[in-house]
This record gives C-alpha cells, structure tokens and sequence, in this order.
C-alpha cells in the first residue's frame, strides 16, 4: 500500500479538502500511473453530493484520469513505464459474462466497478483521480496517442465516450440529420464526434447563448427550447438525437422532432421518471434509447478515432486550490467545455 | 358509384346494424373487390366506440378484408378479375414523401388514408371491410398466395403485419431469445412468426390460462405477469419485447427484463401516458420503441412468408348477424383468436 496526495471529500456537503489516499501495490496484472490530469465531470459533483445515493466518505472522486505508467506488474503487456495512458469511468469488471465478453464492460451483468466510490474485486473502496497516482489492472488502461495534447485527453475517457459510442452505435454519418441537445462538457464533444462522422448537425439548447461556439464546433444549425415554434418547425426532421442534458424534459416533444425509424438517445439520466405516450413511438417507428459510455475496445477506438481526426475537447486547467470554486462552475454550466485539474497541483 | 350491403355504426354506442355504403366507380388505377372475409380487430371496436376520437357515422368499419377481385381499371397491372386479395389499415398515402418512397407508407408525411373513417384523396370518408365489396386504388391491393386458406388471410393484414414487421426490424432469429407480451389476435401471430423467424420464444401474459395454446403454437416458455418472482428470474433475458397489450404497463419493470442491446417494443398503443425511468434505458443501452403495421411491400413479403412457412392464425368464422356478440367477446378476450365475418351473411 501506498499513500498519496488527494482532493477528498468528507460529506455530502463539505467543500473538498487536500488529504490521502491509500493505493494498493502493484499487482502482476496492475499498472501504476502518476496521474497529470483529472477531468471534473458533472457526476463527480452528483455523487459526491448523494443526488445518487449515500457514498462511503471519505471520497475521492475524479473518472477522466490521463498520466504516466511508473510501474507495471510482471504480467503487464499492454503498457510500459513511460506510456502516455488513460483511466475512465470504470477500472474492472467480471470479464466473464456475455456482456464483458461481448466487448460492452460497462455493461458487466456483476455490474462494472466504478472508478470511485464502488467495491472493487479485493474489497476496497475505489478512490478516483483527483489524486497523483492510481494502480488499475492493465485492461482497464486505455493507451493516450501522442497526437491527442496530454490536458485533453482526460475528458475523453468519459465526456468522450459517452458521446462516441452512441454515435456509432445509432450510425451517425453522412446523410444523417443529427440534434444534440445540451452544448456543455458532453455535448461539445457529441457535436464535434458527430461533424467528424459526417452527419449534419443541430444543436437544440435552452437559449441562444452558445450559438457562436456551437456553429464554430462544426454544428450547421442552432435552435433554441425556449422558441416556442421549434418543436413544430423541426418535426420530423432527425435521425437521431443526443439528449446529454441530465434534467427531466419532455420526451413526447423531442420524439416528434424524429424522422421515422429515429432515435432519440439519453446518455444523460435525471433520476425522476419521465412520461412517453406510446403512440409517439408507434407512430414513425420511434426509439427512445440510452447509452452508458462505452466498452474498453471502443474507448481506445474512440481515442484513436480522436489522434486521426484531430479531434480533442475544449479545456479550462485548474489547479488543486481551484476544485471548489469549479464545482460551482459546473452547477452554473459555466466553463467551456470541461475543466480538467493540472494534478501536480496537489503536491504542495 | 354503388350502393351495396354493409354493417353499419351509427354512434358510438348503439349496436351495429345491416345497411348500406356507397363505393365509388371503379378508376384507372382502382381494383374492385368481392369482399369474402373481414377480420374483426380490437381498433374496429376502439373506433367506433369513439375511443380514439369522435367519428364520422354512419361508419363501416373492417381492416382485415380477404377477397376475389371483380373488377379493374384500364390502367391496372398487378391485379386481374379472379385473383384473391386482399386489403389491410391503409387504402392510400401521398405516394411521394420521403416515407412513402422508402416503402414505409403508413408513415406517410402526409397521413397514410385509412381503410375506414379516414378522408381519401377525392374527399369522401373511407369505409372499411364490413361490406361485401370495396373498390381500393391498385397499389394498396396485397395478392393472397394460394397456400394461405382464404378466411384466414383476412387478419394477416392487421394482425399479421402488426407483429411481423417488428420481428423483421428488430431482427428476431436464431439465438434470439424473444418475447411476447399477451396472447390475443397480435400475440398469437407473433409467436407463430417468431418460432418460424428461429428465435426462442417466450408469452408473458397476465395468467397461465392460455399456456397450452401458448406452447401449441411453438413457444418455449410461458410465464405471468401475476407471478411476483417473474421480473426479477427473467431479468436480463430477452433481446425483443413485442408488447401487442393496449394497456397501461409498468415499462421499467419489462425494461427489467431486456438483455444489453434489448428492445421493448410497442405494437398496441395504451392512450394513457407511461412512466419511464431514463436510467432503465442507459444501464443497458436498452430501447423502448413502437411499430404500426408495415409497409405495403413488407406485408407482401408477409403474405409470400406465411404461404412458404404455413402460418396462418386461428380463427373462429362468424355470420354477419353475430357481429355485435362477437365484440363483446373481444372485449372480455373470449376469442381463440381472431373472428372472421362470412360476408356472405351480409347479403339476406
């Protein structure tokens, strides 16, 4: 075991504060990463907070982690000391079951251990990464190419992912009338994945206030909720859309912006039930779906897919002292696009 | 134009009674037809009885219809005097929106013209197959394949396509473990189909007490929804949900029952609004979607499929006077499991 510097937090309510963290050795399966990056994701904040269930405080969280092998165990064959790597929502699972089989992790019918907060395969307490170093087992590691700049690779292994994969999944390419609804950490990436697949795209947000940014990220349209015409306007006229808003909404209303055969996609998930009338569906041949980031495989796709396409998210560093003040950032939606913590900071 | 025998509603509560409708001539591109067989659908009864909205009576109702041609316009090509057709949901769409060009006519942008109480292209109401004859343009006239016993090809064009189509779309077949909810007209045909498509398939109905037919027909498993273990021993279990009750139901927990990738799909359509939980889709890339009917070609490929494999439903032939009755046995689910009108009855 090792101890090692953190941002932690002691309660639902409580600011985070500097402390430790225990990590285990490394194992012969495990790589040791010093961590430069941490992303901070919307969810950090929700768990933290319990809007998702009570948390085993102390709690470091952090699930977008990019840094540096230091040390791998003697079975290690997917990395070396040196390699540029990164750690996502999840860092084991079964890989047993049909669904780890089938490459979707995620998915693990034993359920996926999360990066934090979750019981891990010994029986500790996963501590995330807003720390300066983490031991994961090997899988698990995603390899960061060099072209990807080193402080935006972090929010790929989540923000990224989880607008990746659907895309793929529902077929986002060229002749595909795209929505992604939401423009924030994982909307901006939705709609530069979507751009880059081909697809033409719309982003539907609550007022106009990003629409410079949205056109700039690649998106061909920018339309409003609170236009009280555009749900008739653009009836019909999606092939999928990417709901990455984590808010109850109007289900009925967003299906009727689908094209027959759509698909309107959640990754976002408000935790209050949300009303659908069935003949919304059954009229056009309507899904109403979601998607939980992604497997191993394809997140590694995805980051290569990234190298390939020149394509990274939009950042703002913080430091350590910054994590609370940037929380609030994010309840505000204020910061373009994802603020990701310059770890080194937490060695003072 | 002609008047001949049909039974007629004349408001929304009082019984049907033997009358008269008028047909139009018969166009260029029109087929008359000698009405022989008329499926009697639950959706008769839910429009009639005003349930989806006020209706325009006197009403003949009837969209299952199986019969001889008679008659056709000097322009028709694909149907000749003698041949056996038939006619199913829709009589007409705009032929030349981006659904109907796809094949997908009952998704037309500008509303498919339904076989009854619909307003078709020369302005006049539709009026559906309890008649003894109907004059229908040529394109949504289906050809009925020998093989299929004549009194049971009526309900293939509702019931029939209702459930096939869905098994296409969402690709029931080997190594597809697939359910049906509830064993009615819709259930019956979709585990005939289902079973022949090579999937291994289950009835989900609300009690055991149609089981041996449920196995009869070639499912594999047959469970209740009043089983209060069923939900939590089947969860994870199925790729395909094909849900044909017009009910309320609790979504999440059939949700529950879906593999990773599994959709749930409704083919009947509860007017009452349902409860879904966003998380229920996300944990599992789970999809809740509808289907009406299928496109004029599908349901040709159908008809061709149920001669190929033998299937055709159970049926339980009625004269034109045991209408009323007949309905009231739908209403309590007394029918094993479609009834056919005789048409001839009509005529006395």
């Amino acid at each position: 075991m090792s101890t090692i510097p953190a941002y932690v937090a002691h309660s639902a309510t409580d600011p985070l504060t500097p402390g430790t963290i225990e990590r285990r050795n490394v194992g012969p399966h495990d790589v040791r990463i010093d961590i430069q990056w941490a992303g901070i994701c919307h969810s950090d904040i929700h768990t933290v907070r319990g809007d998702w269930g009570p948390q085993p405080y102390p709690l470091t969280v952090g699930h977008e982690i990019a840094g540096v092998v230091v040390d791998v165990g003697g079975s290690v064959t997917r990395h070396k000391v040196g390699d540029r790597v990164g750690v996502g929502c999840m860092v084991n699972s079964c890989g047993s079951c049909v669904n780890c089989e089938a490459g979707d992790e995620q998915y693990c019918v034993k359920g996926m251990v999360g990066t934090y907060g979750a019981t891990d395969v010994d029986g500790t307490i996963t501590q995330g990464g807003y720390a300066t170093e983490i031991v994961v087992t090997e899988k698990f590691v995603l390899s960061i190419p060099d072209a990807i700049p080193f402080e935006k690779a972090a929010p790929l292994l989540c923000a990224g992912i989880t607008t990746y994969s659907p895309l793929r999944h529902w077929g986002a390419g060229p002749g595909k009338q795209v929505a992604v609804v939401g423009l924030g950490g994982l909307g901006h990436m939705a709609v530069k994945f979507a751009v880059a697949m081909g697809a033409e795209v719309t982003v539907i947000s609550r007022t106009l206030s990003k629409k410079a940014d949205g056109l700039r990220l690649g998106a061909s349209h920018y339309d409003q909720t609170s236009d009280p015409d555009m749900f008739s306007r653009l009836a019909g006229s999606f092939d999928l859309i990417i709901n990455t808003v984590s808010a109850p909404f109007d289900v009925d209303a967003f299906l009727g912006l689908l094209a027959v055969n759509g698909a309107l996609v959640n990754v976002g998930a408000p935790a209050e039930p949300l009303s659908v009338r069935a003949g919304n569906l059954i009229g056009g041949r309507r899904t109403f779906a979601g998607s939980m980031i992604g497997g191993i495989a394809q997140t590694q796709e995805m980051l290569d897919y990234c190298a390939e396409q020149g394509i990274a998210p939009e950042v703002e560093v913080v430091s350590a002292d910054q994590i609370n003040d940037a929380w609030d950032r994010v309840l505000t939606s204020d910061v373009r696009y994802r603020f990701v913590i310059d770890t080194s900071t937490l060695v003072s």
